[in-house]
């Protein structure tokens, strides 16, 4: 593996079980202990939109390895993109000081126009509405690692579908398993055809619905996203389904005892937040998921898992 | 000490003792020998407000004691709080992958929120008027290293008292020894009267004066602030006053040979420029006992002082 | 030396030698090897204006020789300057907590501001139109390093050479090796006569022209600049010379095979995206030697060379 572009790198049950082995070592390890990888490296986070959590937890992860970070939290409005330059020069440019770059760009397939033309790693962190495939790895290593097992769950995704970029990388890792979707959303929102016709044709049991009522029941994990008022045409049709959406301890308190809760954050207002003294609430422990997960493809592509 | 939230947790000779002796301990370490309190630890620095000073000289500090740092410049514009995430929800994330986080954030009682949901150490860097504990702290310890002891000083507070957030840490933290203090201030700006009803009932002695005439030969320390033309109603009343509120070399020259000037910067031109110079000015050197303390701050939360 | 500010310290060849053997030999050494010449040391990287190319190369350049990183990527719209604070006060404030600045600043002077008043050393990454010494200096590296020697090259310089800073700073230098120089520009965009006079003075031969068709089979270093259109008054004054400034594929095969052709960067459409793949074509070399002069350049201010 040479860049992270794209999470279809990453439909690889054995791959996936490699990387989880190594995130959990590591999340085994003392810090004092981390593997330095990356000592005498220096790592640059090219941040175009913001992302201060993913950009942080990254920076976290590369300097647990041991690397420099150089960083730009604004680079739209403070670097040379704004003189003109284009994203093939300013990678080439990069690639004089910097080991590998972490880029955050609100153009899809900027990732991969920057690796086309890049000798050291392009880690994608984010290209628009197109992919930011190390959320969809940590979505996945958490589930792994909350439930001890990725077999045939029954998974609930909840929200915006149509839009919803982490979904749509999601659904294909956990299809692997042979998951069972229960995807939950607005009528104007449902997951895209070309993802439902793809599930079809590999045989995998969805259901498309637009409450949660006879799903929350049922799931071993509810992945919830943020619906977008603005997503509607008027505000009534918005109003007539918000609620549906919009988790309570009510809600919470209907699940399996073991289901968990997930959500790629941040939040607004689609978790009420006395949910999240419940053990099913694991998203914060999902970001922390994330650090490990990212240190382990850090490792993937400077060293060996 | 589990977060650094409020000056009132230092209203304790014995504590800011601990704290001046670890400071000067550590001013008289030569760099390469200072203790590596924070190696293998992240430190998030998460600034929701401008505060280049504030937050280089906790980055220079951190990192003098072998930690890691990840920051976020500009917050506000840049992270998750502009999609709408609460203060809550970042500080649980970024417990997720760093082992502290310093805070500046415009709201009152923000830091305190952190710390509610925070495993981690909070180190509140300035919530808006309220609290900016690690200024006051670097400035009673500016006048302990500078003076040699704090024992009854003559303590002249000039400029904006009544909405100065530094003074108001200060003189709780002066009364603790015994201060007399010169309260020098437009009459529109003096000292809230909750501050002198305080001092009143500690038996604490105090002048509140609208000149400084009587008061610069008699001082130990002349603490100077900024005396902001937006205050007054009308530009008049702010001629009337301003002069006796920038500090000339003429005036310093009147002065005790031991007096020391402080300011907690930036100044603008409430002190003349020739009078840095003089041997009374310590502003400056004011920074760099700031930069000792954050580091015996730093110890006080992840070792032993 | 004390402090990088301009060009005029670097007009010494013995200097110069030094400074290309230094670099030559950093960029031998394997990463794991680099001098941890900065160790212990905080450099502080205040930018008052976007530049992420010298930024982050420099903050490459100050970890790779072990020293930490303290930075502020918008310094004029986060820092105390917002405040009304001066630059020197500014200065004389890191000073406190730091071992060295690295200052962008849209003024001209205002690295000379800075030195004036700091104890610790200040290095110029551009003054506005005024200085920019680290690019001059990577630059005449880029061609002894490419070319092998420096000695009576002949040089062409194409573009903006009335306003252009790099080129300015660059012509001194390659006088001092008996550089013969082919002055490339539009009519209303000459090299400045102060500078043309003492090339007559220093016997140093120069050409100029308003189209390079004599000059590219001559040369034996090209560095391209950018001409502007918002230089010309009217449009059609642009439109008529704008194609000789542009370098094409079919250019470069006129010149020299080992003619090398340079550019400061960033590039917009000055040279065709085609020439970079031409072994002609060492732009991107440039700002690789670029790191390594600037390791040699810190390693002259904190070590020996």
């Amino acid at each position: 593996m040479k860049h992270i572009l794209s999470v279809k790198q990453f439909e690889d049950i054995s791959l996936l079980k490699r990387l989880f082995i190594a995130a959990d070592k590591l999340q085994a390890t003392p810090a004092c202990k981390y593997p330095q990888t990356l000592s005498g490296r220096t790592i640059a986070t090219i941040f175009y939109e913001p992302s201060t959590r993913t950009r942080l937890s990254f920076e976290a992860a590369v300097q647990n390895l041991g690397g420099h970070i150089i960083s730009s939290e604004n680079a739209g409005e403070f670097s040379s993109a704004a003189k003109g330059e284009i994203l093939e020069d300013t990678t080439r440019a990069i690639n004089a000081f910097a080991d590998g770059i972490i880029i955050r760009h609100p153009e899809p397939g900027s990732a991969e126009r920057a690796a086309a033309v890049s000798k050291i790693p392009i880690i994608n962190a984010g290209d628009g509405a197109h992919e930011h495939p190390t959320q969809a790895l940590l979505d996945i290593y958490s589930i792994y690692r909350e439930k001890g097992s990725l077999n045939k769950l029954k998974v609930g995704l909840v929200g915006d579908l149509l839009y919803g970029r982490t979904v749509h990388s999601l659904i294909p890792l956990l299809a692997l398993y042979k998951a069972k979707f229960y995807l939950i959303s607005p009528k104007n929102l449902t997951l895209p055809k070309t993802i439902t016709a793809e599930l079809h044709k590999k045989g995998i049991h969805y259901h498309e619905m637009s409450s949660w009522n006879n799903a929350l029941k049922e799931v071993d994990v509810l992945y919830m996203t943020r619906v977008q008022r603005e997503r509607f045409k008027n505000v009534e049709d918005y109003m007539k389904v918000k609620d549906n959406f919009i988790l309570t301890l009510k809600d919470v308190q209907t699940m399996k005892p073991k289901a968990i809760i997930l959500h790629p954050l941040p939040r607004v207002n689609e978790i009420a937040q006395d949910v999240d003294n419940d053990p099913r609430a694991r998203y914060f422990a999902q970001v922390r998921n994330g650090l490990f997960m990212r240190m382990a493809l850090l490792q993937s592509l400077y060293a060996k898992l």
